[in-house]
C-alpha cells in the first residue's frame, strides 16, 4: 500500500494551507517511528516555508490515527532497555508543539493513545461525526504518555481528563464537543474543507506574527503565573507597538478591508518566541 | 455626548449593590485613559466604603466596550517609545482583579479586545442574548494583551481558548454560555436587572469577610500548588473561627433566618488578603 | 439510629468493587470526626486489599453528606484555640485523594460543604437527578476549605467555580453535569449500580499499576510544568515497558480478550506513586 517513506505523510499545498494527510489506511495510519519522521520533517519545512501561513492535519480512510504500531508494543519485552531508553530520548517530540504557526487537527475518525495525544498537539481540533477519541493506555498496561496527563485537564477540566485516562472509554464526537476535546464539530465528509477554510481565513484576516506571538504566551502561561503573564504581555505589546503590523492591522479595520501582513521571518530571526 | 470626566462612567447606588455604566454609547464605550481612571476611581472608592457590598458593571446602549479606542492605536507608529512604556507602566491596570468586593460583569453587547479583557476581570458574568465577544488581538497585529493568555484558558480550557485569541472569530450570546465566557444568561433587557438581584442576594446572604478572603484564595491558588491551598485554608479557617461571622453564619442558618453580617473593614485593616 | 462505629460507614463488596456508604441518614450524613475516622479507615484498608480493585462512595437516604454537623460549629466561638488548630493539623485529610486505586462518588443527593468537598475528592462523580451541589461556606461566614478553592477552578473554571463559592447558590444534577461537577448523570435509583458497573469496568479492563500510575501523574501534573510532565512520563513509560503488564495489555487486545492484569502490590512496594 504505502512504498516510499514520502507516502507516509502526504502534503497538499491549498493556497497559504498545508493540508498533511497520516497515510497507512489499511492501519488506522498507526504511528511508525517513519511516520513520525515524515510527519515531523513537513512541519519543520513549513515552519520556514514563508507561503505556509496554517497547516492542516488529517487522516487517510477510516481513522485519524490508531495509536503506537502494535506490531512494535508487542515486542516491548524483548526491547534492550538502554537502547530504547536513548531512542525515547533523542526523538524530537515537541516538533507539533512548538510550531509556530497553527496546527488545525481535521479529526475524521479513531484517534487513540498515541493518535489521541497528536490530536491534542494541534492548536485546535475540528471533528466529524465519525470522529471519536480513546485514551486507551490504561487498558494496555502503559501509563499516560507523552504530556497528555498534563494536556486533558487543562483541556477538559481535572475530572473528565481522570475518567478518560483511567477508563479508557470510547468518546464520540458529540461528547466530545461538548466535554472539549474538539472545537468545531462538522458534517459527515467536510472535516477536512471545514479546518482548511479556517486556515484560511486565519491566513487571510490574520496576524503571522501576532499568532506567532499568541501562541508562545498561551504556551509560556499555562506554566506560569499571573504577574508574569501580565509582565511578559506588557513587553511585547510595547514590541508590538513599534511593528508595522498594529498599524496596518488598524488601518485596514477602519478601512474595512482586509489586511495585508507580512509572513513570519525565518527560524533564526529575533521574532519573540 | 460625554462632558465632564465624571460622565465617562456612571454611578448608581442600589441598596448595598453599586452600578457603574461605561458611559461613550456613541463609541460603543471604547477605552480611554480618562474612561478607565474614573472607573478605577470608582473600584477604589467602593472598595473603602461600608454601605457598598458587590458591584455590577455595564456599558450604556448597544456595546459592552469596544476596546481601545481606535484614534488612539491608529497613531502608535508614531509614539515616542520610551514614554509610551512609561505611560503603560505606571498605569494601576490590576484595581478590578484586586478589589475585595465581588465585581459583577453585566454583559449588554459587545466585549472587544480589552473590553473582553475587562469583562473577564469580572469575578462573574452575567450576559444578554446580544452580548458578544472577541479578542480582535491578531486581527490588529496586536499581542494578548494584559494577562487575557493566562485568564482564558482558565476560563474556557487550553484549546477554545486558542480558538478565540487566533480566530479573533465573534462569539456569540449562546456559545458563550457553553463554552464560560458567561456564567449566567438572561433574556433582552434584564442583564443589569438581573446582574444586580444576584449582587444584591451576595450582600443579603454572604458574609464580606467570606467573600474578600475566597476571591483571595482563588486568586493564590490560581498560581500555587494544592499543598500550599491546604495549609493557607487551614489557617483561615482557623482565623475565621475566631470571628464572629461563623457564629453568626451557623446561628441565623439553624433559626432560618437571614444573616447579619457585618462590612468589610477599610484596607488599612488586617483582613486577610 | 447509628450505634456502633463501624455503622457509621457500611462497607459492602461487590466482587472486586468495595462500596462505601456514609451512614448517618436521619442527619443527611452530616460529617463528624467519628465518621471521619472510619470512612478514613475503610479507605486505608482497601488500600491494602488484593481483593479490592476500585471503590465507590455513596450516602444513605436522602443526601450524600450535608456537610459537617453543625451542632459542632455552632460552638466553634467557644473552642479553645491552641487545640482546635491542633486538632485539625493531626487529622489526615489527604487520604480520599492519595488513594492509589480508583475513587467513583455515587452522589446520591446534597453535597453540602465539606460534603461537597468529599464529593470532589473523588476521581469521578456519578450523580441522580437528585444530586445537587452547594459550597455552603460564604454563607456561614466560613472561608473555602480543604483546598476547594484550588479544585474547583480546575473542574469547572476559573468563573463558574468564583460563581459557586462567593454565592453558595444550589447548583441541581442537570446544571452540574453541564459545567463538569458531575461526569456521569443516571436515572433516580441507579446511582450506586451505574458507579459501581463503571468501577467494575475498570477492575475488569485496567491495569492496577497502569491506574495508580495515572493518577500520580495527574497529581503531580496539576502543580506542575509541562516540560516535567514529559520528563516523568519518559520515565514511567521505560518502566512500564520493563513489566509484565504492557505484554498482556498488548496481546489481550490483539487476541480480542479481556487482560488479566495483577493486583496492585501493598504499599511498601517500589509502585511508582
Amino acid at each position: 500500500m504505502t512504498g516510499a517513506p514520502s507516502e507516509l505523510v502526504l502534503a497538499e499545498h491549498r493556497g497559504p494551507v498545508l493540508v498533511l494527510t497520516f497515510n497507512r489506511p489499511a492501519k488506522l495510519n498507526a504511528w511508525t517511528d517513519e511516520l513520525e519522521d515524515r510527519y515531523f520533517a513537513l512541519l519543520d519545512a513549513a515552519e520556514d516555508d514563508p507561503d505556509v501561513r496554517a497547516v492542516v492535519v488529517t487522516g487517510a480512510g477510516r481513522g485519524f490515527c490508531a495509536g503506537a504500531d502494535l506490531q512494535r508494543l508487542q515486542t516491548v519485552g524483548e526491547i534492550d532497555e538502554v537502547s530504547e531508553a536513548d531512542r525515547v530520548r533523542r526523538r524530537p517530540r515537541d516538533v507539533p508543539r512548538t510550531l509556530r504557526k497553527p496546527l488545525i487537527g481535521a479529526v475524521n475518525g479513531v484517534a487513540a493513545g498515541l493518535g489521541m495525544v497528536e490530536a491534542l498537539y494541534c492548536d485546535i481540533r475540528f471533528g466529524s461525526p465519525s470522529a471519536r477519541f480513546t485514551t486507551a493506555f490504561a487498558q494496555r498496561g502503559l501509563i499516560a504518555e507523552y504530556g497528555i496527563s498534563w494536556m486533558l485537564p487543562r483541556l477538559v477540566g481535572h475530572s473528565r481528563a481522570t475518567d478518560l485516562l483511567l477508563s479508557s472509554r470510547m468518546v464520540e464526537a458529540e461528547e466530545a464537543i461538548r466535554l472539549g476535546l474538539l472545537d468545531h464539530l462538522v458534517p459527515t465528509g467536510s472535516v477536512v474543507d471545514a479546518a482548511a477554510a479556517y486556515a484560511a481565513d486565519l491566513a487571510r484576516r490574520c496576524s503571522p506574527a501576532s499568532m506567532a506571538t499568541i501562541k508562545s504566551q498561551l504556551s509560556n502561561d499555562a506554566d506560569g503565573t499571573y504577574a508574569d503573564s501580565v509582565a511578559r504581555a506588557e513587553g511585547l505589546m510595547l514590541q508590538a507597538f513599534r511593528g508595522s503590523d498594529v498599524v496596518e492591522g488598524v488601518t485596514s479595520h477602519l478601512e474595512r478591508r482586509l489586511p495585508d501582513f507580512p509572513s513570519l521571518p525565518v527560524r533564526s530571526s529575533d521574532v519573540p518566541v
